[in-house]
This record gives structure tokens, C-alpha cells and sequence, in this order.
């Protein structure tokens, strides 16, 4: 199935821009056009909210890319997009999930985090990915906004660059998949005859005094 | 002179601890051990603010660590600290700036991130270091909060461990630092004849017409 990839450049307090949109403090170099170059190849399909794609006709691009479709999510937008720009005010949820099932290249969630937020709610990120910056912007437009479970990730890669830019790359852990490993495992454990009663986990041993941070 | 150091465990969703404290989400391994062991010989002073020492006395151990003195900042705490434990009312920068120009090793800025952001709003920070955890929070106790100003950082280190999560650790630039490296150059330009007057200089070339976020 393609999969819903979102991320993007942040700085290293998780700002995608500026409180004004702007981006000039971010480092470009060859290692990152290259990077970009590749990354590109694998999706045939953007999604974004209102505030990205206002952003983007303020710039003149007005969401559209060439060889990509754009979907644009708004109850509210009244424009007449660009050709390969479609307005959607359906459900963002149903909508990415129709996506996902349908045949095709990957799928970019563009822009600032209100849109993936709704996409984490729903469990429909696959993958993400941030190239972060060697600097503390103190305000801006945030990546992530709060969400109400925990999503688990697996480190797929980490690059630092010349520049002092760390590129990483995560799979998002579907739901489920770590508490069905504990209970293959506990399972195993009962079947060999190890388990114990009342025995806690390693994990629990070894977080059950401190679960209160006070010293890292 | 000594150095000031904030850092520690966070989600990739820039959380120190969940809302409740808890940090059952933290991954320890032979690894991390060995890396803390080795970390903590360059403090011997740790500075705290009011609440990671509130989470301190729940846990028993009261800001107390062997062979480091410990300063709490809070005008409204009135509990008798334990031995090596000082409570500080006057302002934060202000002891800080005093401390950083005494004798001794490096001292460490323990907890959230509110005691942090006064001192990143006063630049009296030298270094920033996390062990990015593989997750997503979705909600906690936040490492930044909103300042002023922008901190450029320097990469000194990036690490994978084996469990996913990155080390990674910063040179805080002081502040002017990047303009006077500019302003060098600038002046260098001018001596070898180089300038061009209204040239632009290649980061407002790369960034002049890309400074809105659309797409990474």
C-alpha cells in the first residue's frame, strides 16, 4: 500500500517557519538538493491545509507541482485552484484513507503540523522525516501539535550533514505493533514455564523507581 | 570559564516527561548508562527550577546528588532543603552569571524547560544536548518554551544507538557571533577589492524568493 509520508526541514525547537512563514534561516547545500532531488521521486500525490496552501498562492505557486496532484483540505476556501489543485472539504481522515487504498506512488503531507495532526489522530502516517537545523528559532509555526496517543517510531536513518544539519527517518509503528510483540512474548514466556506471577518486566524494573524525571 | 549545559531524554515531539511526570517511555540500555557515567564526572552544580524539584521530593531524593551542590530557584518554596541543597529567591540570570564566573566544573540545568528559557533569554547557556527517543508524546512537559530570540547552534556530535534513539549535542553560539563572521568577511571582500555594491550575498540569493514555507 503507498504510504503517508509527512516531515520536513525544523529547527531543533520543532519550528517549520517563522510566526510570519518565513524560512530564511533555512541552510541549503548540495547535500540537501541531492537529498531532495531523490526524495521526491517517490510521491505522486501532495496533501495540505488551508494555511500551507495560502501560503502558497501568496507565493504564486498556488499548490500546484508539476506530475503531482494536490489535494487541498477547507470547508472555507472559495478560490478556483490551479489545474492539478483539487479543494477537498470533505474529511481529511476518510479522504487520506480512500487515498491510501487507491493505486499510486506515495503520498506528501506538505506544510505545518494542524493537518498531520488530524492524519496522527487517525493512525495514517506511515513514515516521517526531518532534516533538523543547528538553531533555536523561540517562536514560530509549530510541526506538532498534540495528539492524544502515543505514536511509536523506528529509527530507519540519521545523516548528519556537513552544515550540522542531522537528517532522520522513522516508521511510524502501526497500533498495536509493540504491545503485540510483548504479548507474543509474554505468551512464549508462559509456554516455556518462565513466567513468574507478579514477576514485573525488565522494562518495568528498570523505569518503576524513576518514572519521575528528575535527572536524565 | 565553566560551562552552563541544558539537555536530557525527549520524545521526537520536543517532551521531557509525560503531563504526569512520568517518563515510562524512556529506553535505557548499556549504552545510555555508559554515556550518563561519563557525562555527569564534568558537573559539579546543577541548577533546578521550582517543579522538577517538587517532582524531586516525591521521589525522595529532594534535588540531593552525592558530591554536587544543587541551587533551587523559587520565591515560594519553604520546605528546609536537604544537605547540599540550596534554595535561591533572587533572580535566575543573575545568580547564574554570578556562578558561571566562579571556580568549578560545568553545571547542569536539570529539568523542564521554564528555568531553560530564562536562561536562554539572558545567553547565559553554553551548550544543548538530547537523546532523541523514537515516539511521539502526543502530549507532556515541553524542553522549549517560547524566547526572544533566535540561538544559532553548532553540531559538536551526532550518535545512533543501537535502540533508535540519537544523541546529539550543541555549541550555543553567543550572540553577534554570526554577524561579526559575516562582517569579517564583508570586511575581507572590501580589502581585496571583491564587493560589489548591492550584491547579494549568497544566502539572500538561495533564500530571497523561497523565504515562505510551502514545500521542503
Amino acid at each position: 500500500m503507498r504510504k503517508v509520508v509527512f516531515g520536513g526541514a525544523n529547527s531543533l525547537d520543532n519550528y517549520f517557519a517563522r510566526n510570519d512563514d518565513s524560512v530564511d534561516w533555512l541552510m541549503w547545500s548540495d547535500e540537501v538538493t541531492e537529498f531532495l532531488a531523490d526524495y521526491w521521486k517517490r510521491f505522486d500525490t501532495i496533501v495540505m491545509g488551508r494555511r500551507t496552501y495560502e501560503v502558497s498562492l501568496q507565493m504564486g505557486g498556488g499548490g500546484a507541482y508539476p506530475g503531482v496532484k494536490s489535494y487541498v483540505f477547507s470547508k472555507t476556501v472559495k478560490t478556483t485552484p490551479a489545474p492539478g489543485v483539487e479543494l477537498i472539504s470533505q474529511d481529511v481522515a476518510e479522504f487520506v484513507r480512500k487515498l491510501k487504498s487507491q493505486e499510486g506512488k506515495d503520498i506528501c503531507v506538505m506544510g505545518g503540523g494542524l493537518l498531520a495532526r488530524s492524519l496522527f489522530q487517525a493512525d495514517l502516517i506511515d513514515e516521517v522525516g526531518f532534516n533538523i537545523h543547528p538553531v533555536l528559532l523561540g517562536s514560530g509555526i509549530p510541526i506538532f501539535h498534540e495528539i492524544d496517543h502515543q505514536i511509536d517510531l523506528e529509527l530507519l536513518d540519521c545523516k548528519t550533514l556537513k552544515n550540522g544539519c542531522v537528517l532522520v527517518t522513522y516508521r511510524v509503528k502501526p497500533p498495536g505493533e509493540k504491545r503485540k510483540k510483548v504479548a507474543k512474548k509474554a505468551l512464549n514466556r508462559k509456554k516455556s514455564g518462565k513466567a513468574k506471577i507478579g514477576a514485573k518486566s525488565s522494562k518495568a524494573k528498570s523505569t518503576g523507581k524513576t518514572t519521575k524525571r528528575t535527572r536524565k
